[in-house]
């Protein structure tokens, strides 16, 4: 039996007792590094922590080990209970679908614990989850690879009225390129994209097009370390949260579309004061 | 302090352990009734269960009574710490924004617990949730009322390429047209909308359209008391869907638009063999 289990946004405490019961029921407990590891405050501080409350050793298994060794802890969940634990909601990175897929396909029973994740955590701030559009992604711009395909979804979404959750890049262990041509892997430091650089390539973008979808003035609501104790959430304009200092990782962006009173009523509880 | 405090998606064990050390802190404990008593499996059994594992009495609270009410309510947590249960995630529904908004403007401290909802389990089926558009709800049609804004939402996503969820009515404490007549209030029995009666719905509003949005062709999935360990996930044509019986409420439906490779082969586990 294979266990995907979400463990929602802030610390240890936002397993679900469900969830709780499963991961105390696996002779293994793997947990996935490689998405947003650094929401949770995972330091090894933060993974003893959680070791703790589960009575149990955590394996962590980032993207190269799930990929290269998948088969292997599907093998493991074919004769034992195997947790895979997953901050957020099970299904939102398709890295687990596919492990899920496989499991299937090995005839490994599957179970599911839900939990909260940023697509629906953001409800918070005001705006109504059911006026959102297509999900945008902001990958970090280079020098040579700039890709805008974001723009045309947050003008679809924007000409309809509506909300754009933006999710920002995240690099965690990519291999440098000198480790690449000598084939001995060595990686580059994290990075995780903040609300000031989202800002500012979508504010690049926009600068040549015609009828832009939005600009410097749009209302805008910036969210860093949703669902942990400092959390963080500002609404303003893309120019006013361009100077916000919303400290360490994970950030995400929500761009409004056309908002109602009562949305408008609730914001103001975050609206910037600069 | 006001917690608002989601519960998830299918019995007790569903709270996180934030909610629970939350919902212990609280001398008053209230729990709406309104939205989705039923998919939690409540009868004055599953309350009992609640109020066993938190140790506290819980007053149903249902729409009435936090409209009527809630300045009692808010007036008590003004001075001690007072929890407003929520099945799902807090901020799915407009009524608990409302709460908050009003909580707020007392200048009383608000806390919310996050939980799975609807919103992100559905990602269970295999579709990606960063490829749905805007979500819509499907009322009850009657001779007289047949409001059909859902479809150009839904003909909107499915141009895009997205996928729909769609939420199905609920008529929970409906006021009699006669009690509404003779100013003493007596109520309808709860309906819930069936994935069948959403089908049929979706079907009539589409015949006299010019190049629909979608036909009995398209692929569709059904989902019946998601997150409950009976729940129930089919993945086929809307003819298809509308022969199967779901069983208890709640139900939804999504309206797949393009699919990936990756969702196709986690729909084929939920495929309908009719």
């Amino acid at each position: 039996m294979l266990f995907i289990i979400g463990l929602g946004l802030g610390d240890e405490r936002d397993i679900t007792l469900r969830g709780l019961e499963a991961v105390k029921s696996c002779e293994k407990v793997y947990m996935e590094s490689y998405t947003s590891l650094l929401s949770f405050g995972l330091d090894s501080h933060g993974l003893s922590n959680l070791e703790k409350l589960y009575g149990k050793t955590i394996t962590l298994a980032d993207r190269e080990m799930v990929e290269e060794k998948a088969h292997h802890i599907l093998e493991e969940a074919r004769h034992s209970h195997v947790a895979f634990l997953v901050v957020g909601d099970p299904f939102g990175a398709t890295t687990h679908t596919d492990l899920v897929v496989r499991a299937k396909k090995m005839g490994i029973h599957v179970q599911s614990v839900h939990n909260a994740s940023v697509m629906n955590a953001i409800g918070i701030c005001g705006l109504q989850l059911y006026r959102y559009g297509e999900t945008v992604s902001i990958p970090f711009f280079t020098d040579s690879w700039r890709p805008d395909s974001f723009y045309e979804k947050i003008h679809s979404n924007r000409t309809m009225g509506l909300h754009t959750l933006c999710l920002l890049d995240i690099r965690v262990k990519e291999p440098t390129l000198e480790s690449l041509a000598r084939g001995r892997k060595t990686y580059e430091p994290p990075r995780y994209m903040t609300i000031n650089t989202a800002i500012e390539q979508l504010l690049e973008v926009v600068q040549e097009r015609q009828q832009p979808a939005y600009t410097e003035d749009t209302q805008c609501v910036g969210f860093a370390r949703l669902g942990s104790d400092d959390q963080m959430i500002i609404a303003g304009t893309m120019k006013q949260l361009q100077m916000v200092d919303f400290g360490a990782p994970l950030h995400c962006l929500v761009i409004t579309g056309n908002t109602h009173p009562l949305e408008e009523e609730m914001l103001e509880f975050y609206r910037c004061r600069t």
